[in-house]
């Protein structure tokens, strides 16, 4: 077998999500859109629902799908993209709760399932998703009306808790949603990390749960192996790889792996990221191929079979450092091409 | 509906596959490894098997199963990584042919499957596959003596025609393959391109077949098609997106449209890309998000309900210079959630 290997630890989604509750008092949503962030929404959302998350938000209503599949008939599953054009059976089909984020998505949710639960996305300054207050301020009374069952909106700044968004946003949430007795929810994971304050009566964490940043408690999830193809000696002076970029300084012994970034091995971390053996980072040397990417191993004692690329020394944050982006990007980038095999028991 | 469409445009690869072909006396193999580039290795594989190509190659054993189901029982499917531990079923099974990599790989083929067709790759520099001169020199004459089907190599600077590397690994392959009366392939698209001393007796591309560089006459394969999920008015000093980066100069119009990085647009591509309203580009304005991405619609004049990334404007060599890759990573990173369409006849 030459594809690699993604270990998905669902003890750790567990114990993730259950401390990310154990810091409110509220409800503890899971977001599992993108596809659990590229961790397997099925598997993932049946993982949660059993550790006791009762709420799950997805993407777009064709997400919504698999997570219906997944937690039974009962649990909310919301939609961030709203009631959009084309998306009326799923939504009933699948009892889904469309986030409505619009006057046009009110009237088309008004219009074609009237009896059937929605949300409503305010928008308080990130200017992404959501009714402005202007709008929300002419048709709160007619949405009130037809019974939201979650107001909602999101934070642009919260990773980083020194920042002024995060009050203005609370603050123009708290006008928005004043004397309304609807459940209200304002944080992912960084603002449930911001503190009670931000929590209202429910938070949706995404990140956190699958073991990133900016949940520094976070446990680890996810882990790559990648098979070792072969195993050659290089002289001083020969290249690896395309372009030959990487000249050996000395004689070297070098590893071919197969992965690359057809599996999401974004070619931008090559030049600051190691594949370990054991304890040991090993350096990538040359440009990550497609599927193949070459390692040296000269630190090495022994000859490996396989390399790990994500594990506890070098985490989704650490790659994501190495590639000049974050985390998520790392998870929902890692493609259909691994064998995927998940830890922890699944009733 | 808000997931993104991403269409295929079958008669551009089979036209792109023709035109390359006609560049060439050999056989022109076609590439399908990694899903074939992203685009769907069992559609395309099945396209250009009607188009009139007889070899088919994968990165893994495991790729091999969909491309034998796609193309029927006989035509062959080679595997570059080769007779891997474990993949000896799969090998049988589905009628594969390893390119074996090293001696390693060469006794377990034999002791494994002994009478199963395999070819040999061949190291000439770029040291990632194939065995090396002194290991070949070593097992040549037993090697030949199984009956090889297909000896071949890779270039590693076949995309810069004026680089010494490419003769370099064109004399080292001719000197060990001479005398051998075994079919020789070194060149994909890059060598094609370098004119027919490379061709050998097969060439095999892969990139030029779905419309990138270096073939700089490939027609474009690939379109993106995001839907709007709203639009808004932000006044001069707002903010877009996450960490407030892109503040409105003006008064903006903006749409949301509904896909991000976890659909393969790369976060570093943001500052430089547009999306397409018919010929005009709109920029992208603040951070990719996951699943959502603003742009800045104020240049048009009509609403639209959806607009483009990938088009015949930007093309995925275009949106590679704009993230600092390469178009092969592109296409590979567009991820598991779009509405996949094909056009052109499939009999």
């Amino acid at each position: 077998m030459s594809t690699a290997t993604l270990t998905i630890d669902l003890t750790a989604i567990r114990a993730n999500w259950r401390a990310l509750n154990a810091r409110t008092q509220c409800e503890t949503a899971a977001v599992v859109k993108a596809n659990a962030y590229g961790l397997g929404a099925s598997t993932v959302a049946r993982a949660l629902a059993q550790e006791g998350a009762r709420h799950f938000f997805v993407a777009a209503a064709e997400e919504g799908v698999s997570v219906r599949k997944a937690v039974g008939q009962d649990l909310p599953i919301y939609v961030f993209s709203g009631h959009m054009a084309g998306d009326t059976d799923l939504i009933r089909d699948y009892n889904l709760i469309p986030m409505l984020n619009s006057v046009d998505q009110l009237i088309r949710h008004a219009e074609n399932l009237s009896n059937h639960p929605f949300g409503i996305q305010l928008d308080t300054g990130m200017n992404r998703l959501g009714m402005e207050p202007v709008e929300w301020q002419a048709v709160r009374d007619i949405a009130v009306h037809l019974g939201p069952k979650l107001l909602i909106s999101h934070l642009a700044c919260s990773d980083d808790p020194s920042h002024d968004m995060n009050e203005q946003q609370w603050q123009s949430f708290v006008d928005m949603t004043q004397d309304l007795d609807i459940p209200k929810s304002l944080s992912a994971t960084g603002g449930l990390l911001l503190g009670e304050k931000y929590h209202f009566d429910m938070t949706r964490p995404g990140i956190g749960i699958y073991g990133g940043l900016p949940f520094t408690k976070a446990k680890p999830v996810a882990t790559i192996s990648i098979p070792v193809i072969q195993i050659r000696e290089v002289d001083t002076g020969e290249t690896v790889g395309y372009s030959n970029t990487w000249v050996a300084p000395t004689p070297r012994r070098i590893a071919t792996v197969s992965a690359g970034y057809a599996d999401g091995i974004i070619r931008a971390m090559g030049p600051k990221t190691r594949l370990y053996s054991g304890n040991v980072g090993c350096p990538i040397v040359g440009r990550i191929s497609m599927d193949l990417i070459g390692v040296d191993i000269t630190l090495l004692s022994e000859t490996p079979t396989s390399l790990e690329l994500l594990n506890a020394h070098q985490t989704i944050d650490v790659l994501a450092d190495n590639a000049g982006t974050i985390g998520y990007e790392i998870l929902t980038s890692l493609g259909g091409r691994y064998r995927r095999k998940y830890l922890g028991d699944l009733a």
